[in-house]
Order: C-alpha cells, then structure tokens, then sequence
C-alpha cells in the first residue's frame, strides 16, 4: 500500500555530478507538465519532425532514418543489435569497458557469433589494432563504445569505421555518452548505426532513445528476409510509425518527446560547438582541480578522455566510498564509482548540461575538497 | 533543423476519448516537474517501493515480484512472452483481436510454437472453450486478453486460467486496458504473469509498464537455464534493480515513476472499487445515449464489456471517418476507428479516469450529437 495517499512528490535537492542521469534541462521541466495529445494528433506530428531534426544536428548526420526508439539506451543497444545481427552472424567487438561487455552479453543471446578485441580499460583503439583486428575476423558488423561511460574513454571510431567498410561491414556505435555534449558526426566519421540516451548530454529524463541509420544499414535492414526476435525493437516497424504515413506501432510517451525536443532546441539556441567546447572547457578545470587534490586521470592521454565525464584514481589513502557519501549527505551532491573491474576503484564525475560551466565545476570542487 | 530554437511546447487543448493514451491525472503532471534525483538515491528508492505497493492493489496481487518494465505496453507484452517461452514451447493463444494476433506474432519470432482458438473480433471464450482447447493443445503457456482494447471486450480469464493450471500451463494475462478502470484480481482469477501500461486505467503518460509474476512462474523463470534472446526485457535482471540491494540493470526514468506514483495514490485516494463503479456507471451512461443516436454496441452482451472502452457500430449512412474528424477539429475531441480488420467499421469511445464521469459523459455525447 501507498503510504499515504494525499501525499505529493517533493524529491530533495540533488546536484547530479555523475556519469548520468543528469541535470535535466529546465526547458524539458517545463514541457513534461503540457498536456498530453493523441499520437496521431498533427501537433504531435510536428514535434516529432523537429526532434528527429534536432537529433540528425546532434549525431551530425543526414540520415532520414533518424528517430527514437521507446525504451532506455540500453534498449537502442539492443534494437541496434537485434535488427542488424541474425543467429551466427559474426560481431566484432571493440572492448575496453563495461557497455563494450553489455554488447558482447547482448549479440550473444541473438545467437551471433562474437570476436573481441580487449585492451585494458581506459584506454582506446589505434587505427592499426582496428585495421589488422577487422581484417583478420572479417566479420558482418563490428561494435564500438564512442564514449565508455563506465572508463572515461573517448573514440571518435574514424578507424573502426573505416576498417569496417573495408571488409563490407555495418560499423555500430554506442554514443550513449556522446551525444550532445561532444562531438559524434555519425556521417562524417562513417558509423553506419548509432545510438544513444537522453539522460546523459542531452540534459533530459531517461527513457526516450535517439537512434540513426545509414542509408548503407537501411538497405541492408529493408532486405532482411528473416523477422528479428524481438517485435517491440524492430526498427522497420518503429519507422512505419516515424514516417508518413505513420502506422501504429507503439504508443510514444508525449512528455518524453516534448522534453527531447525541447532539449535538442536548448541546443540549437547555445549552438551545438558552443555547447562542445564549454563541456571541454569545463572538463579540463575540473581534472586541473582534482589534480591538485592529488587525483589521477584514468585516462592517459587528454585527447582520448570525454570532455563531461572525468574518471580519476584516488590518491593512497583516501577512502572513496565514505567520499561519496560525505559528498551526498553534506552537500546533496551524487558521483559515481567504477563498474565491473573498475567498482571501487576510480571515480566518475559528470559535467554535464547544466553543470558544465566554470561556476558548477567550482561547486562541485569546493565541495569536494571539503569533503576530503 | 529545428524550426525556432526558442519554441516552447504549448499543445492544443484536447479532449481524449479515445482507446488511449487517456487524459493524464492532474497530479501526474505536477510530479513530473518535479527535479530528477539519481537512480539509486533513497528517495528514488522509496517511490518505486511505494509505485509497487500501489501496483499490487490494482493488480489484486500479493506477488512479490510486481514492477515496471521501461518500455511500453508492447515492451511488457514481449517481456511477458520473451521471458517465459523458449524456442519449441508451445502456446496456446485466445484469439479474437488485435493484442491477441500481437502477442501470436511475437511469439512466433520467439520461435515458439503458437496455436490459436479464433472466434469473432468483439466475442469472448466460455469456459468449455477454454477447457476443451487447453485440454487438447495441452500448451506450456496460455495467454489471453483481458481487455481487448481493439474490440472492447472483457473477459476476468477465470475459466482459461483456471484449464491452464489443469494441464499444469502458465496463465499469461494482456491487463493493458483493464487495469487500473475495471477488475483485473490475478490472484483470485489466478493468472501467473500480467502486464500492463500506463496511459489507459492508470491516467498516466505512456513509457513505464507493469507487470506482475505469480511465485509459481518466477520459479519457473529462476529454474530457466537458458538465457532469453532479449536482455533489455530480461525479467531476472529487471527484478534486481527493483528488489534491495538494487543492482543497476537500466536507468529508469524518475518523471514517468513519479507520475506513476501518483496516479496510484489518486487511485488509493478515491479507493480502488469506487474507482471501478465510476467506469463503470460512465459506461452505462455513454452506450444509453449512444443507443438513442441509433449506435449498437459491438459486443452484444453488456457483462462481456470494458467498463471504460465502448465500441459501436454506427448506423447505416454516418461516415465514421467524417464524423471524427469533425469531432476533432470542432471540438478538439479524439476517438478512434477500429484496427485491423475492423478498421472503419466501429467507433471506439473511451471514458478512463478524469473523463468517466457523468459530466463528461455528457459533455462528449452533446458534442457527438451535434457532429452527426
């Protein structure tokens, strides 16, 4: 039973400073109260062709068969993999992190045939590693994390994707993280099917998952003789409903969409390599803060770290769990640990939307540094 | 591009009679304004307790294991199927709608073995129908629509559950439409697996989508060796986020929980029955006036009806077509035609939650009447 029935939702004051969900954009607040309308109604129509405008401006593309699917980005992970992979196509697996391994876990249960390429976590891919990998495994589709949330670690996938192409491969990107805070320029990189989140760059609620094809991908996915397992995922389906003269599928959660889409505005009105270059900006005060505290950047080298998402290595001594949770009970302030072979030992700090600005970053590193 | 990047959403004022998605409760949106917190912050934590103790009253359920899946109503239907068949399970489906052929459609891309007992879209099974058809197939699973929101009938599924426990059968129930409006009592009907969504009974967005396993089932599902082909639904992992000590699986989107929340305690506020009686009397009231404007009921006998779903034929010479549109473009009234092969062929008018009321009743048929 519901505790009390009269009683209202009034969550704490939370500063989101992890790997995501983040600080929702006071735009998308605002829309998520509008009523709700028909999912055929025009007005709803229409909101759907300006995200799915805004969204080809975010992941830097032309794809028409840009749109969302309705479920989390893990749920893009899949609709990107069951409607590409059929039982014994070969992936090939970049992995250096723990959506890598969710990728790996997921093309498995398709009953695809997976190869990986492991290096530690942290660190990313040379375009030589890619080339000889892809050449030697010569697969149907080869995945890749642009943005690993779970290291820290940045890979634009110029040389996966061109690796891929060589072999006639689907290059598959995971820009759950990517997306909106930094670049991902699915066409001019060459990923021929991407997906990503709300709940990270975009500065919106979970729930609602941006995802883009290549025309290459379409054509391959149009002539698949075989349904995919899942029907709730399937990506022709879902487009019927996204184009004219869109057929029923699923029913779309409006306040959703009208806070991706009031979202994607808040984007085009700061501009899209504004919006990049304060979340670099930002970063780069905040690892130059957490240095001086003695914290190490997981990721070696700057130009392979996300710009909104810094990992760092305590220093000896220093006790992350209790840091945490000073931070959260003092000053209302979320960080995550790692993942996987990472829990314990590093430290996620997001920078996200919001709170990508000088002003936060110092916030946050005050707080932190009384906390430690 | 987006058209004004200073746009906000400002939708037209609609009157949503239709099949769903169903006018949102007043609180529902004020919660969802409210600022995200982080996935395993102990207020977070606190509403899903509470949103699942609310689910277990609607649903009529002690079952531990009640929860939403972040996806849908289709999402949960393909988790309820994903979950518990496996290739070469054979399940025997009651068919007489839409939802019926959805669920028979994934279940063959699961690669089950489906077997269907037809009859006539509007008509519901007896219970000798139910037990000479489970008797004969002698399935691993049964599923049936409770509410079958594409023809508007209703039928508790006593009879089915009770055959398929006789041939030792999981019951498997499509609550979509009932719940939340009418009764669904899965532990007094005795169904093992139920799912539903929230834009329909629950007066709440669409995107989050209940669902609820009898012990005999999740025993069943603990004893399954192999993996489901869907990770994104798997019910196993689901069930971890939601149970202590809450092991992260997807990030579950606070908005559409806090709405969910709270269109339960709207429910517990006005408590469950009354909630019932009130869809139910809407009900009596509408078909009454729509009887008067020479409309006949599709499903003949009023006790095999949804309470808060009415679907009529219309009398020879009214353009259905016409006659919604005109609804909605003069009175900002949706109402929706058929699907499938009774597209174009019957009206379907819904009272659900704030609009079941005798006001709004005849609010709706005053606006009908003046459009014939």
């Amino acid at each position: 039973m519901i505790a009390t029935a009269t009683k209202r939702i009034a969550p704490p004051k939370r500063l989101l400073y992890g790997p995501g969900p983040s600080m929702v954009e006071p735009r998308a607040y605002e829309a998520m109260s509008q009523p709700v309308v028909g999912i055929f109604d025009p007005y709803f129509l229409g909101i759907l062709e300006e995200l799915r405008g805004g969204l080809r401006t975010v992941f830097g593309t032309q794809n028409q068969a840009t749109f969302v699917v309705p479920a989390g980005g893990s749920g893009a992970m899949e609709a990107a993999l069951a409607n590409f992979l059929r039982p014994g196509s070969k992936l090939a697996v970049f992995a250096a992190g723990h959506f890598a391994d969710r990728m790996t876990i997921m093309a498995e249960r398709l009953r695809a045939q997976v190869a990986r390429l492991e290096k530690p976590w942290g660190q990313v891919f040379s375009a030589q590693e890619a080339g000889q990998f892809i050449e030697r495994e010569r697969p149907q589709a080869v995945a890749f994390v642009q943005a690993e949330t779970s290291t820290g670690a940045y890979q634009s996938g110029r040389a996966i994707a061109a690796a891929a192409h060589a072999v006639n491969a689907l290059a598959i990107a995971d820009c759950v993280t990517s997306l909106g805070a930094m670049p991902v320029e699915l066409d001019e990189v060459g990923i021929d099917v991407a997906f990503s989140c709300s709940q990270k760059g975009l500065s919106c609620p979970a729930g609602l998952s941006p995802i883009s094809i290549s025309p290459r991908a379409w054509a391959q996915l149009e002539s698949r003789s075989e349904e995919p397992f899942t029907w709730y995922l399937d990506l022709r389906l879902t487009a019927k409903y996204f184009d004219a003269p869109h057929v029923y599928h699923h029913t779309p959660s409006p306040p959703l969409y009208y806070a991706m889409q009031q979202g994607l505005a808040a984007i085009e009105e700061e501009g899209l390599e504004n919006r990049w270059q304060r979340h670099r900006r930002a970063s780069e005060r905040l690892i130059a803060g957490l240095a001086g505290l003695g914290f190490e950047p997981l990721v070696a080298r700057p130009e392979d770290r996300i710009w909104h998402l810094t990992t760092v290595l305590p220093p000896a001594g220093v006790d992350q769990a209790a840091l945490r949770q000073k931070l959260f009970e003092k000053h209302g302030i979320e960080i995550a640990s790692g993942l996987g072979q990472l829990a314990g030992k590093i430290l996620r700090i997001g920078t996200m939307g919001p709170l990508a600005t000088d002003e936060n970053v110092d916030v946050f590193l005050r707080a932190f540094a009384e906390c430690l």
